[in-house]
């Protein structure tokens, strides 16, 4: 699944990945209205009111973009219609070409991280059959439990040709408090980065592994060093735009073969037509306004990385 | 919540979770037999066979436990049937008067955690209406992102009167390998302790904090220690039983006034029927040999308390 991704990549010269992480006051009132008439203000009228604004967004970009990554948390926080509405997006994505990046950090021990990783990325045998579940293409994945938590994804990530990307510096103020400390004169982030190259030893394709690591783009330093432990690792990186992460600190998070990255940009891309930037497109033209933005940001990266050299 | 969990662990004497983390190899056949007959080897079939095995189980154990653990890895890896399953597992338990702990170890940064806070603990808005969506009374939570990723789960336990338990020393073998780490000559797990503390600070109900822990029974020693680094948390212990956690390791968990901690059985209660110890109640009976295991283990863990004095 790396090298489908990385197709998607070359394909579209964009190392980006779109956050599906819609929030309800994102949503134009229109779309909200039309989902209320037809629902009620419940939640299965919010799922519909998400669906019809990803649907919308990806219809307006998926040609441009290589990846989509839905935050499972803004669909769960709508119980089983929301739900309903992030299968619905993950099928969606995968229809029209995307790889699906779900952005649900699980991590547990032994046999749960084993349910987890069979229910988003493999397969549950029921009686005779079996079935995939959420199927995404990739899921990320919290560290905190060590290799029993991990290992089992890493697992299924071979059988099934899907990958992962494990939390290693996260983009948030706070993630220092604990994966900035230092272990044996090393950051905590640096230890799990070198686990994340272990984990993912024995499952590459081609010269990347299956194996990946989230790094916020917010710390370009720590990119950098982290890239040097991980080399085959694919970096996910979140925190571009709306979180303060720019194209100029990114370039680092780079090989040298121009892969091994990709950038996330959430409420950037789906809240585009609220920012001054964008407002020409106006609340009716908002998935224009996503579209301009993705433009944007492919040659803000794309400079980026012309920079480098 | 926190009184209310006291209130009922001082009902029935007995300061006991039972993990509903039902496996598929658990249920009884004639179980898994009747749901297939009715909704084919399918995502719905299984959900419906895990239902009905929980459904008995609480049936049997209710009077006799204060609270149940449902293991969301469980339900999710059925897609959407399962969670739910999962959904009508806690509203029973609810009915039946159990405190219901989501063990769902969600973590994430600011705003994404305070959706997943929303979902599980407390409640989102829809245009002039909220909803509560999962609505269990205390959720796990991973601490990896740092006081970003746990404080929106703080905010809605003050607001809602719920709780949290943050994962501190899990029991898993490997958990040692970041979480025993030396940071300034303490392990990582007594830091994630000590803001555990801090941020239970300020949402106490009577002695105890509204923001627990979690820490291993297999890990009696760090248990010994994080009990006094945390003296207002209550201490969620998972791996007792089948994971090998005894009684007599789990008494200084508990803090003199014999409460604060509360011990987690899963697979030894809800597949008890499948040990030697319990075979005499045959498959059918799988239920009553689960009442009969909470019964040991209650004795289990009274005589430990008896004897540590």
């Amino acid at each position: 699944m790396i090298q489908k991704l990385i197709q998607n990549i070359q394909k579209t010269d964009a190392p980006i990945v779109v956050g599906l992480d819609p929030m309800l006051s994102y949503i134009p009132e229109h779309i909200r209205k039309k989902a209320f008439e037809e629902f009620g203000e419940t939640l299965s009228g919010a799922a519909e009111a998400v669906w019809q604004y990803n649907k919308a967004i990806v219809d307006a970009v998926y040609d441009l973009i290589p990846a989509v990554k839905p935050q499972i948390a803004m669909y769960e926080q709508f119980g089983i219609a929301g739900m309903t509405a992030f299968q619905k997006t993950i099928d969606y994505c995968k229809e029209k070409g995307l790889v699906v990046i779900g952005d649900v950090k699980r991590g547990d021990i032994g046999s749960t991280s084993a349910a987890y990783a069979a229910g988003h990325l493999g397969r549950v045998q029921i009686g005779s059959k079996s079935y995939a579940a959420f199927d995404e293409d990739f899921s990320t994945v919290n560290p905190y439990l060590g290799s029993d938590g991990v290992k089992p994804f890493v697992d299924v990530c071979r059988e099934e040709k899907k990958g992962i990307f494990v939390l290693v510096k996260t983009s948030n103020p706070s993630s220092g408090e604990f994966q900035d400390r230092l272990i044996d004169g090393k950051p905590l982030y640096e230890h799990v980065g070198e686990k994340v190259a272990q984990w993912g030893a024995d499952c590459m394709e081609g010269e990347y592994s299956l194996v990946g690591a989230v790094v916020g783009a917010t710390y370009p330093e720590e990119g950098m060093r982290l890239r040097k432990i991980m080399p085959n690792a694919y970096i996910l990186v979140p925190g571009y735009g709306a979180q303060g992460g720019k194209g100029a600190d990114l370039a680092h998070f780079f090989n040298k073969d121009g892969l091994g990255a990709i950038i996330s940009s959430s409420r950037g891309i789906i809240a585009a037509y609220r920012q001054e930037q964008y407002s020409r497109f106006g609340e009716l033209n908002f998935a224009d306004a996503s579209r301009e933005a993705v433009l944007d940001m492919r040659e803000d990266i794309r400079q980026a990385l012309a920079a480098r050299k």
